[in-house]
């Protein structure tokens, strides 16, 4: 691709994860350009840090459509009026409907806040701590149909420790989170995942030598 | 406890497990004795493996008995006369009644081949590839009635790689297995785990400091 991909970034909340992505473009690791931010509401922090960074920033009012559906065509929309071709969903707190999965297929990311399959769904590390696992974590994956169940591109493991609240777990999730939803974002736009099933499979990186090696290397290693 | 702690281990197959367990005992990791090894079947490799190291090796056929809860009834007969204080579950490929349970009350223990919740039951190493995850692993926990819902002790985690087969991965866990089903069970020899609901507490290790220090030390390390 000779330009960089487009990306649109759905946000209710503080959008962590959204500043994450942003700082990776904005030091040329990433690729991409987030083209638009797009909020259910108008009180979201990820707005703000939005607007901080020059990005165009959306309040798409749920309240003011019928339904699910009808405001998945208003998102569509306004999508593909900047262009958008990836989808990342940050801390986006609506079940999207197939509206939106079926106008930008295996282009629709999220990240949860658990080892999946274990633990989908809300207050995803208050569930692992009530379970009483020892180990648990965050999923970068794409979205399909169900709560939290498509196909998976990242894992990251973090502990569970003695005394624990959701706070202090979910801080320590929440730098996994950034670290990996940015990769996953790299990944998608240097063209490397493919889905197949429920198998995502990661393409070599680019600077990997696959075929031939010459000795002594005729350039310096990037 | 003067007398080491005395374990019952049930095995159906190979009993990799026991190995493990048998071997950190032999070289004096764990203060406790095997006193019997149990299995439904006769041609169960663990109970070879337990002749070779002197422990009592008893064929329980549970075919001569009319269900599961008779069948226990034998099973705690027989960890009764051997004078049994854990019960250690490796590879045994029957589910347990509360017949067994309410006879050692927090004192059975299994490991299950991933991060549970995730992938419960049969085939748990296919389950994961057929998901797609990325990380799996195992998990060391106190039986209860449900099938690998019981309390958890320890959890180990493994990466998924590209071209795994259920062989495959399944050795990379049962590597794991073989560090953290022996460390559970030294753990419940020095009286360091207490159950309170869905929480295991592991205190601390007897040679952690944890009153004062004194300075300089007037004993070395252990």
């Amino acid at each position: 691709m000779s330009t960089p991909l487009k990306i649109g970034v759905l946000v209710s909340g503080s959008g962590s994860n959204l500043q994450s992505i942003i700082t990776q473009i904005e030091n040329g690791t990433i690729d991409a350009e987030i083209v638009c931010v797009i909020s259910n509401r108008s009180d979201a922090y990820g707005l703000e840090r939005a607007q901080r960074h020059k990005i165009p920033a959306i309040h798409l009012d749920h309240r003011r459509f019928s339904g699910r559906e009808a405001y998945d065509v208003a998102l569509v929309e306004t999508l593909r009026e900047y262009g958008v071709r990836l989808v990342v969903l940050a801390g986006f707190m609506r079940i999207v409907t197939p509206v939106l999965l079926n106008a930008f297929p295996h282009a629709v990311l999220n990240i949860h806040p658990a080892l999946l399959p274990a633990f989908p769904g809300l207050h995803a590390q208050q569930q692992a701590l009530d379970y009483g696992v020892r180990l648990t974590g965050c999923t970068v994956h794409f979205v399909d149909a169900g709560t939290d169940t498509g196909p998976i591109i990242i894992q990251a493991a973090v502990p569970v420790l003695p005394g624990d609240t959701e706070e202090s777990l979910s801080a320590r999730i929440q730098t996994e989170e950034h670290r990996i939803y940015p990769a996953a974002v790299r990944m998608f736009a240097e063209g490397r995942l493919s889905v197949n099933g429920r198998t995502v499979t990661i393409a070599p990186h680019p600077a990997t030598p696959t075929g031939s090696l010459e000795n002594p290397a005729v350039e310096p290693p990037a």
